[in-house]
């Protein structure tokens, strides 16, 4: 494969509009009643009579046999290698509450979790508590002041929550605070890199300052920390490609990996017409858009197979609008599976369809894990689409002499 | 893929004898009227006989999306990593007009351009002055002496001509004069490295002496130059693969080629059946025969999608000629694809079948790309075609124990 850079140097202006469309957790498992998957089983007549247009095959997210967190599975349809570059837990949980991250700030995943009379752990999530009883915590924690340093606490749900560090030279070089085990006490912060002992003091002055504010409350009289991290910095995918991005999401979990590639981010209403609507409203001012579908994901996670079938034909009726803009490349795809069957994500290559007027159809005329085996593409790396959009577009030039 | 060190070490001495019928820009697009590519809509019934003989899929040449020029092409072809053995333009250019470049030669693209009368490039090609001026310009420049070097200038087309600077220690490392715009003076060339100083020295001085020479032409008064480049020092075919290497081929820039690798050239008339007439004659002295047909390339490039269609099956008629000889091995593909639709070289993958009695013929009857995608090559990197013939041909031995 060859790297970005190669790539970049191909890059050359072109009028050539593509848009990605991801349905999350697109690819499924066989249901037992007819043996069809989700995307099999549902109606989805604009997107059949689409791929009969189109080329088509699998993407495998990260590697064989792996299932990927949200974080890798996009940056790899974002075109960057998702074992190279790995964003860590504490930033994909800030982007998730929408927050802000400097490239200088050091972001860690939090859970609120239980002691014992002897100071041991009892509950690693202290009994699940309520969000509200989360978000009154949080405030409590936010009059934590540290020397030198700016803190901030977002509540998640439950009992997770984030927190941010500012200061100048932070290292995200430090332990996890969290044993993941009861019966033990937390670990304390240590420094994986002697660079990063001042953060490690910094934050195990913040857990110090925490169990005291939080000891008179049951069961969240402590906080457990994890997956300690800066903002990776990785090439703009526009500038790659010399080309106008923006991303369509109705979370933003995924505005936030958008962000991290340098997409501007377009916020819509909750419904698949919303973004369909900010598509259009935007078309001439972007070369390139992600439209992030989230309710096959969480569908599938919830094993409503139903649900997940439901989801897909709300996105088919969407896809004449989408025609209606002439996009010259369209590639229709998931960032993973999420087979209602497991209720999970799983490591299933993904259905990926890419129209273009210059491509040879492959003779497929439905939408399915099983139709997509018989396609050009075959199963192939996901990091492998972002530059054939980019040629299928002709916005790449020629290699060599 | 294994390095080509692996392959050489795994190398045996055996009769098996192997053909490469490289058909240029053989990959196609559909065209309107019936849906069909160049070669899915040639009549072709030698080639679609040997398919149902033979593996098939579809080659990658450089990577995915990436539409190649000839030179990364072919060396992918020969089993190089096209992207770790860029060949420079200059040295292209020198392959095209049959020069036979010494591996210490610096070699450069040039254009005979026009300079108004304040110094600015009011024209970079000259107006396209004609060949035979062009010849006759590098009649007078070749008057230039240089201190302790050697120059010599070849004629292309039109304003296009080449320039190899023979001296020891010779750099490529400097830049272009052609500063690929007008209305700005040429630029000088400089080094990119210290050790490229003298070269940059002896260039400009060059172009001093050119610009007395040329001073009373018009249009064409001076001269710009780019792609400085020195031959690349690859392995070479044969002793990676231990056997007699032969290029087959009417157009200097592939022989050229085909001698950066170490193979032997022998010159044809210009016609398919020329060519396969050298194969017959020179059958025992060499073990490998990369034989290239430019007219595919050509007329796509020309947008004639019938001329392409006739070209393929002008081949085709020759099959059983090559057939007759009984080789071990015979694949047949393109270096890319150039589709009558784009007018031009393309990123699509190009079909390919590989003929051997040791195959597992997929079941594939015709020969075209969409009837490759079900063979059982899939779509790979064209690097790893040459170690698959080897193999097919009882050349590689056993690796490991």
């Amino acid at each position: 494969m060859p790297s970005l850079d190669v790539y970049h140097e191909l890059a050359i202006p072109a009028p050539g509009k593509v848009v990605l469309l991801v349905m999350d957790g697109l690819g499924g498992l066989p249901r037992d009643s007819d043996g069809l998957t989700e995307l099999e089983a549902a109606h989805s007549p604009n997107m059949d009579a689409l791929i009969a247009r189109s080329i088509c095959g699998l993407h495998d997210p990260v590697g064989p046999g792996i299932t990927p967190g949200s974080g890798p599975a996009h940056l790899a349809l974002f075109g960057y290698d998702p074992i190279e570059n790995q964003v860590g837990r504490g930033v994909l949980e800030a982007l998730g509450v929408d927050f802000d991250l400097k490239p200088t700030d050091v972001a860690a995943r939090a859970n609120y979790a239980t002691l014992d009379g002897r100071g041991l752990i009892s509950d690693r999530r202290a009994g699940r508590i309520p969000t509200e009883t989360n978000v009154h915590l949080c405030e409590i924690l936010s009059k934590i002041r540290l020397p030198d340093a700016e803190v901030f606490i977002r509540p998640g749900k439950e009992h997770r929550f984030v927190v941010i560090f500012r200061r100048q030279n932070l290292s995200d070089k430090i332990s996890d605070t969290d044993p993941q085990a009861t019966g033990v006490p937390p670990r304390s912060v240590e420094a994986l890199d002697p660079v990063a002992r001042p953060t490690a003091e910094l934050v195990n002055r913040f857990i110090a300052e925490a169990n005291k504010l939080l000891g008179g409350y049951r069961p969240a009289n402590t906080v457990l920390m994890r997956g300690f991290a800066k903002h990776p910095q990785l090439p703009l995918l526009g500038e790659v490609y010399g080309m106008r991005t923006a991303a369509i999401a109705s979370y933003p979990m995924y505005l936030g990996l958008a962000k991290l590639v340098g997409m501007e981010t377009l916020t819509v209403g909750p419904t698949i017409a919303n973004e369909i609507e900010v598509l259009r409203e935007n078309w001439d001012r972007f070369d390139f858009f992600f439209i992030h579908v989230k309710g096959t994901d969480s569908s599938g996670e919830d094993g409503d197979f139903e649900r997940k079938m439901r989801v897909i034909e709300e996105m088919d009726a969407q896809i004449p609008a989408i025609q209606d803009l002439k996009p010259d490349v369209l590639a229709i795809t998931g960032d993973h599976s999420t087979p209602a069957v497991l209720k999970a994500h799983s490591w299933h290559p993904v259905p990926v369809l890419l129209y273009s007027r210059y491509c040879r159809p492959d003779g497929v005329t439905s939408f399915g894990e099983r139709a997509c085996v018989r396609g050009s593409l075959g199963t192939f790396p996901a990091m492998n689409l972002m530059p054939q959009m980019m040629a299928y577009a002709l916005r790449l030039t020629k290699f060599g002499a």
